[in-house]
């Protein structure tokens, strides 16, 4: 099975972009009246069919709308990018593969990367939301710094807050103190890990400290197992 | 904190080898009289003080036998192979921090890739056993047939045995099946996924199905997702 994107849907007209259009026509073979697959990356889901099979320009018919798993939660991590570019790509991906709704990256004061390249970013989004039959694209946020995202947070009920990081006192971890079905917003620090003054802000603001186990985790895979605790609990 | 490691551990004094004793002086500039922790990589931890810091055979006084914290469950994944093997590497580096005892590389009907440079699998697997603070290095096992990895384990009493799978008809996921701190052993099929055949044949010998979730996950995510859910469920 095969997703294709648009974003350029009106009543039950499709168009795929560019390269959609040569991945669907060139490298797949489809042909005039083949029905495909298309989403939305807002939650549509759509049996169409190849009305002009363009390679430059795909013309769709929306024929069906298909059926959609909701998950009852949302999942927003927010983390600090890594210097290692690839590590950080593939929280992303993997991310996305397991299930996020909203990614956020916070500038700590140890964070050493403050560059993002949103175009490559929103690229892996779409890729991995595609190869892992979803139909809703994560949102990927401006960058932000970690005090501005505790205050715009602070006072959100719907959500519960934590904080992961590594510091051996915590007692709690993210398995005991979450609750299934619940909005959740995670944030996990950079390498180095969160200062004291950054922890004690967050508790002041309504956030939880929890491990994520008891190994020590790099950030990209203490993001990668947040993800993956708060979806296996909702199982 | 900081682990090296040596395999040449006699009595009470270990010696490092170049790469870890370079490591040791001239990276980190530890000196003489210096205390460090020391892995063997079979589950032993010290506390050692530096006797000679000659940076090509640093040797180590071993003080005192640290306490380990011991999972009382052995987690064992066999994996196919992966084309990118980027993949395949990512696959074992984080199973490895989130904690996992055994992997073995399968070859199913599917598998495309059919070498693996041990060497190279075998940094990682110390690399990663040292960052995330783990004194036991996961066992990494010969390239297998699928057929003949199902044949070694059914008769296996002390493990529960999984294939997890894309199959639409699975209604049992891991976590429902699974029980706290038993021994498992999960196989992960190739891209592409297990044949009709490979999945009936693991049936016959006691392998049970499970889904790994909603999305279709690619084989190193479905991977990663199975050695977190074990650690999860045994939190």
């Amino acid at each position: 099975m095969q997703y294709f994107y648009s974003s350029n849907i009106i009543n039950d007209l499709a168009i795929l972009n560019e390269e959609e259009s040569k991945h669907c026509i060139k490298v797949l073979r489809h042909k005039l009246n083949d029905k495909i697959h298309l989403i939305d990356g807002l939650g549509g889901l759509f049996l169409c069919k190849i009305l002009d099979d363009n390679f430059n320009q795909c013309k769709l018919q929306i024929i069906k709308n298909e059926d959609v798993v909701q998950r009852n939660f949302k999942l927003h991590i927010a983390i600090s990018p890594i210097k290692n570019v690839d590590r950080f790509e593939w929280f992303i991906e993997k991310a996305t593969e397991i299930g996020i709704d909203e990614i956020t990256p916070i500038v700590c004061n140890k964070t050493e990367k403050l560059k993002i390249k949103k175009e490559r970013i929103q690229r892996i989004l779409l890729s991995a939301t595609k190869q892992s039959l979803n139909a809703t694209i994560p949102k990927f946020n401006e960058m932000i710094n970690f005090k501005d995202f505790i205050n715009i947070h602070k006072n959100n009920q719907n959500f519960e807050k934590f904080i992961a990081y590594c510091g051996t006192e915590i007692t709690n971890n993210l398995k005991s103190l979450y609750s299934k079905n619940s909005n959740t917003v995670i944030i996990i620090g950079p390498e180095g890990d969160f200062t004291d003054n950054e922890v004690a802000y967050s508790f002041e603001n309504g956030f939880n400290a929890v491990s994520l186990g008891i190994n020590r985790l790099r950030t990209e895979t203490a993001g990668v197992i947040a993800c993956s605790t708060i979806n296996i609990l909702n199982i």
